[in-house]
């Protein structure tokens, strides 16, 4: 069974809101995306991962059983949301945005509102710092403004300065507002007008669960999203360190085009455009220089993530034994490993090793990174 | 006989002077760099080429004889250069600046003012708009500063802005100026007390006679020294369709590095630095990024300029027959074609085809390109 085609009922939704929602001590043992797909290989469907989650985080040494959601405090939410107009789209559905769904920790729901369809179009990100120069938001007006007349959907965060001249110069033609809270927790507050000028023709989406409060950490998570939905970024102004940086490297690791809009070298927010361009970021002038980038490789589908099937018997049972388990903990560390290297050195099957990992994970023992690879935390 | 190995006797200067002062009439029939490099390596010597001179030019048809400087105007010049501190260097001379020797159509002598030792320092071309910023004078200081703290003789035109502020900031350790007209034709006038600055530690270069008053098209021409004689070519500040992109792409063809100081491409200063940036140039924004190129390559001796032997006798007899020199001029038109193509499709041996080449540029009738493409007139 492949993970893309998998039927997402109700209770994989529960699933999800549970992973999204960490409450209290169990806040570390949350799964991720990554983990979220692991369970949804490995267990073949939400149910009977949820039912598996206790013992599994118990197996790999959790002090405390992961907290899980409830199927009342799950349809609370997916009321309170319809109420709001937000409806969730999850992996694997025909309104998940294509792009998104193939970056390596794509969320497994998203919380949309707005006009769905500008999800469907091909978009450009253009992002820069909120402390923008009055040259920062004129330039990202043009660029924006003809990103959207060209039939580009223009992504950014809803920030102060470039995000927000970003999507006010593309709101006929639809933007779209990546959030790094829930959908009624826009941040910064007083871009609620903009975001409502955005919805008629374009959207808001959020992988967080409604009532978050976006905490500084969420924004860089969030960043992944903003690049992962378009085919390239446009970073207009960016100092030393910001935000937008993490966005560009984001992009690159996700494979998409990275765009820079160069300054003086006297100019503190150019000196990390600058550094993308040294560092081989296409320095843009004008909307021209994006849409000559990407046009040829608009109508190209991108390769699918790959999902490795399981190999055996897709069931909860089949658990390892414990020495096989005591063998494969022993060969983490806190250096991430590949998969394929723990499958080779501990000779156990890929499936077994990932159930540990699981386990681990669950156990809040275990870290993700990105390209594979794990390390004991 | 190698024309790098060739002695450099007083005729051979003459030659040049007598190519390098074109006088009413038969400014057409000069010989540049390439026709030099051409008579001296079919004939041997400046002696005999210079007595085939006017024989060579009756053969191609031209209606006037190439009026030849004499031995006495000559010795003039040589005379009036020594008291004006200025010493002549021939191509092949150990004093000749290395990388110089080394570009398609290197100057057959050069006049020299000041400290000749500087010649031999690695140089990086430093040049840029005259209609300079604050912002792009004071970069400007910083990269030409820190480029000659870091050992490297610092290359420019001696021009306005850019150039000036390029001298100014690296008097202390050899700058280069290089002229567009005589040495005793300083442009701009004003900055003669900028020159008196640079030559104790640095020096003045031209490839133009004594009493030569600069051209606006002496501009372009003395671009390709300033770039020929450096590793590279940083532009500060240019303008669209500015004399600093004809020394970028002079760069580019010698083979040399090309860098470019980005900037806001709302201002007009940097739409050249930024479309160079876009074609491949490297972004520069302070000297440790050049000298992050260049270092590597600061010992690589640079292949020589290959020169091709002539076949057969090298005397000024073995003219080809009228037929043979009608059918390969048949072969030219004002397209531009190369002496392969014109041996190939001429049956008549690679000699012949550059004699009767010759004879056509001492004519008047041939115009030589870049890689050694022909037309005719």
């Amino acid at each position: 069974m492949s993970f893309h085609r998998a039927p997402f009922p109700v209770l994989r939704r529960y699933l999800t809101l549970a992973a999204s929602r960490p409450r209290g001590g169990v806040c570390a043992i949350i799964p991720g995306p990554r983990t979220f797909r692991a369970l949804i290989n490995h267990f073949g469907g939400a149910r009977p991962a949820l039912a598996a989650l206790p013992d599994l985080a118990r197996r790999g040494g959790g002090s405390a059983a992961p907290q899980i959601c409830s199927r009342e405090a799950a349809a609370r939410e997916i009321e309170a949301a319809e109420e709001l107009g937000v409806a969730f789209v999850a992996i694997g559905e025909s309104d998940y945005p294509q792009r998104l769904q193939m970056i390596d920790d794509a969320p497994p729901l998203l919380a949309i509102r707005g006009r769905r369809e500008s999800l469907q179009m091909p978009a450009v990100a253009v992002v820069g710092s909120r402390n923008a120069s009055a040259a920062g938001i004129k330039l990202t007006q043009m660029i924006a403004r003809d990103l959207s007349e060209a039939g580009f959907a223009v992504a950014s965060g809803l920030a102060r300065g470039i995000d927000a001249a970003a999507h006010r110069a593309s709101l006929g033609n639809g933007t779209i507002a990546v959030l790094a809270g829930g959908q009624d927790r826009i941040y910064p507050p007083e871009h609620t007008d903009l975001l409502d000028e955005i919805l008629p023709a374009g959207c808001a989406l959020s992988e967080m669960p409604l009532g978050w409060e976006p905490r500084a950490r969420d924004f860089p998570r969030r960043n992944r999203l903003i690049s992962g939905l378009a085919l390239g970024v446009v970073i207009v102004e960016a100092a030393k360190r910001s935000g937008s940086l993490i966005t560009a490297r984001l992009a690159a690791e996700q494979g998409r085009e990275v765009f820079a809009v160069p300054g003086s070298p006297l100019d503190p927010r150019a000196e990390g455009t600058n550094g993308l361009i040294k560092q081989g970021a296409t320095p843009v002038t004008e909307a021209a220089d994006i849409i000559a980038v990407l046009q040829p490789i608009l109508g190209i589908a991108e390769p699918a993530h790959e999902i490795e099937p399981d190999d055996g018997a897709r069931t909860a049972d089949g658990a390892p034994e414990a020495d096989e388990r005591a063998h494969i903990v022993a060969l983490l560390s806190p250096t991430p490993v590949s998969l394929d290297d723990l499958v080779r050195l501990s000779n156990s099957s890929p499936r077994i090793v990932r159930l540990v990992l699981l386990e681990l994970e669950l156990a809040g023992r275990l870290q993700r990174h990105g390209g594979g690879l794990v390390s004991l935390l």
